[in-house]
């Protein structure tokens, strides 16, 4: 992880897994949300922190969800349905209904599909926030199937030499199981830095690097500069913006419309294809999603697949490093090693965090019993 | 196109589209190829060299395939076959044949699956290399679908972090159809350029930019530097190499571990899942290929996608640009242009490919008739 990103041990609060479950659970419980889906919704952001991607867990998403529900935004209890089907695909009406919860579910019926007939492809429109995109694509995983997740999100990102935030962070999500390594997990926004992160940056009393953001004009600032203050729109298209996010790559020389490309590619097959637009469609508050799962015995041996995946996976983290770097990593192994460590210690939460957490749990009579 | 991949006046000789493609056809005649397999294979080359893809055209390919057949690491005459089959899937192996022409075989037999349960993807292993992975793609929407084609390919890029190059390029290319606008085509390389840009760059006598490139130890170099020489083997892994490429993003902060985990994605859907194994395995002389075909009509009606795409990719064009550039592009814009202006004043080749189409023309007994 940047440093522009890590909890600084000044500010840390430890919480134990299992506290935090109980309390997010409370919360998704008040909200009105129906038993399996508190399990589920509490699942995808714990997990989140227990892998280290703060930008997806409690810290970032709650407190929007809590605002979701109570605005009416956000349907507690959606009554989704498929609105067009396929033996390999399906096209689901998400009914409001916030996207950890409908994803998930969605990446269960791909899931039987591909058991059936090999692929499965399910888009979602007219839903919410989906959390960590890998969430959904590690839950293929555990059936020994590749996962992939994609999220078609409000605009907040310049197309390579725009000035108008035109495109979602529209992120990427690509799991594979091995056998001892892995999983392989890919997940990352398709800009230069996820929108969240700004607000960490900030938080942690750190500036973003450049290349990350443009100014008002939509050029690309190439030196470090302050993150913008709260409450900051990152979609305002007046021009009355201090940054805007750049794609990844950042500058067209590079390779920008690389990034922007890929967010294209989400905001076309998780939004226009699943019928809810693209981000900035006038009147869409939605986001559309992407899940998809490959049944490897489709096209192999699953076996072999695995062995295959370790040996890639090992030659990668065993390979020589260059200067200044200890090692190298393969796309998931941190977050494992950040698992298997928050696990015994406990998760950093910065003491923000934690007062907001004090704060709605008084708001919604929710005993609050943390333990150190 | 950047300056540095554009031929320069002073060398350019302008040639007809019907005169390069006769004359295409007519080596891969003498390569032994069937006849439907000649004239798609020379579309293939053509049509890059028609959207002003330089990189996949007959100067950088067709002598690399020529030199391929004559030594026997491709074959002409492929005796194909699907080794695994489901509703939506295929597995083929290709029997060492061109990937120009196994990548469209595969792509019709990816339409036709998605013709029946919505879906179609298919690998092929044991190929060779593909050409422009957007042909393929593009061949989808001929169909009235979105086309998807990846290809793992022989290692030359660097992990994050890494000073081995144990990675390739690994193209990604997904086209979609619109009404009067598109068709939308992305389709770029995972590192910060194509390995066949270094060789442009040279022959343009143009400098490689900052990010691009590492050197021998695997420190991202981010000034402006010489483009390796001529013979130069980007896969030399005892460090003897002056320079390698760099995923795109370039150095850990500005994104190079999305470009990395990308190239990990190719590796594992068109390397390992099809059995072909990743590009750096002992042993593998093969690219291995992953094409997928997405029926609109299973998610939505097709004429609303077209519509609302069209919607989306004006709106794209007609945005606001940032100061110093004229207009914003939508991915597949510059091609559809280039096209157009080609086949009203023909393709400009650099003077050194024309001789060596005069070389092979006349080793092979091929008559070569090309007016101005």
């Amino acid at each position: 992880m940047l440093e522009q990103f890590k909890v600084q041990p000044k500010d840390q609060v430890i919480v134990s897994e299992n506290n935090l479950r109980e309390t997010v659970e409370a919360i998704f419980s008040k909200m009105g949300l129906s038993k399996n889906d508190i399990e589920l919704a509490a699942d995808v952001l714990v997990k989140a922190d227990m892998r280290g991607v703060e930008t997806h867990g409690v810290s970032n998403m709650l407190r929007s969800y809590v605002t979701g529900y109570g605005d009416g935004s956000i349907n507690p209890t959606p009554n989704w349905k498929i609105t067009r089907e396929t033996p390999s695909t399906a096209n689901i009406d998400g009914d409001q209904g916030i996207g950890i919860v409908m994803a998930a579910r969605a990446m269960d019926i791909a899931i039987e599909k591909a058991e059936k007939v090999g692929m499965g492809v399910v888009t979602i429109h007219n839903s919410r926030h989906l959390g960590m995109a890998s969430y959904h694509a590690l839950r293929a995983t555990e059936k020994d199937m590749i996962g992939m997740c994609m999220t078609s999100c409000p605009p907040s990102v310049l197309p390579t030499w725009g000035s108008e935030p035109l495109l979602g962070t529209n992120p990427i999500a690509v799991a594979a199981p091995g056998l001892k390594e892995g999983p392989f997990v890919f997940d990352a926004a398709m800009s230069a830095v996820a929108g969240n992160k700004l607000g960490l940056a900030r938080r942690n009393e750190t500036q973003l690097l450049g290349g990350w953001v443009a100014d008002s004009q939509g050029n690309p600032i190439m030196d470090e500069v302050d993150p913008p203050p709260p409450g900051y729109d990152l979609s305002d298209r007046e021009g009355g913006a201090s940054s805007y996010l750049l794609p990844v790559g950042g500058t067209r020389e590079l390779g920008s419309h690389k990034g922007y490309g890929f967010m294209c590619v989400v905001d076309i097959l998780g939004g226009i294809m699943s019928g809810g637009g693209y981000g900035i469609n006038p009147g869409r508050p939605n986001f559309g999603h992407y899940v998809a799962a490959y049944n490897i015995e489709a096209f192999m041996d699953t076996g072999e697949f695995k062995e295959t995946l370790d040996e890639f996976l090992t030659m990668l983290k065993t390979s020589k490093p260059a200067p200044g770097h200890d090692r190298v990593m393969y796309p998931g192994l941190p977050e494992v090693e950040e698992h298997k460590l928050r696990s015994e210690e406990g998760i950093p939460l910065h003491y923000e965090v934690v007062e907001w957490f004090q704060d709605i749990c008084a708001e919604l009579s929710i005993p609050m019993n943390w333990k150190k």
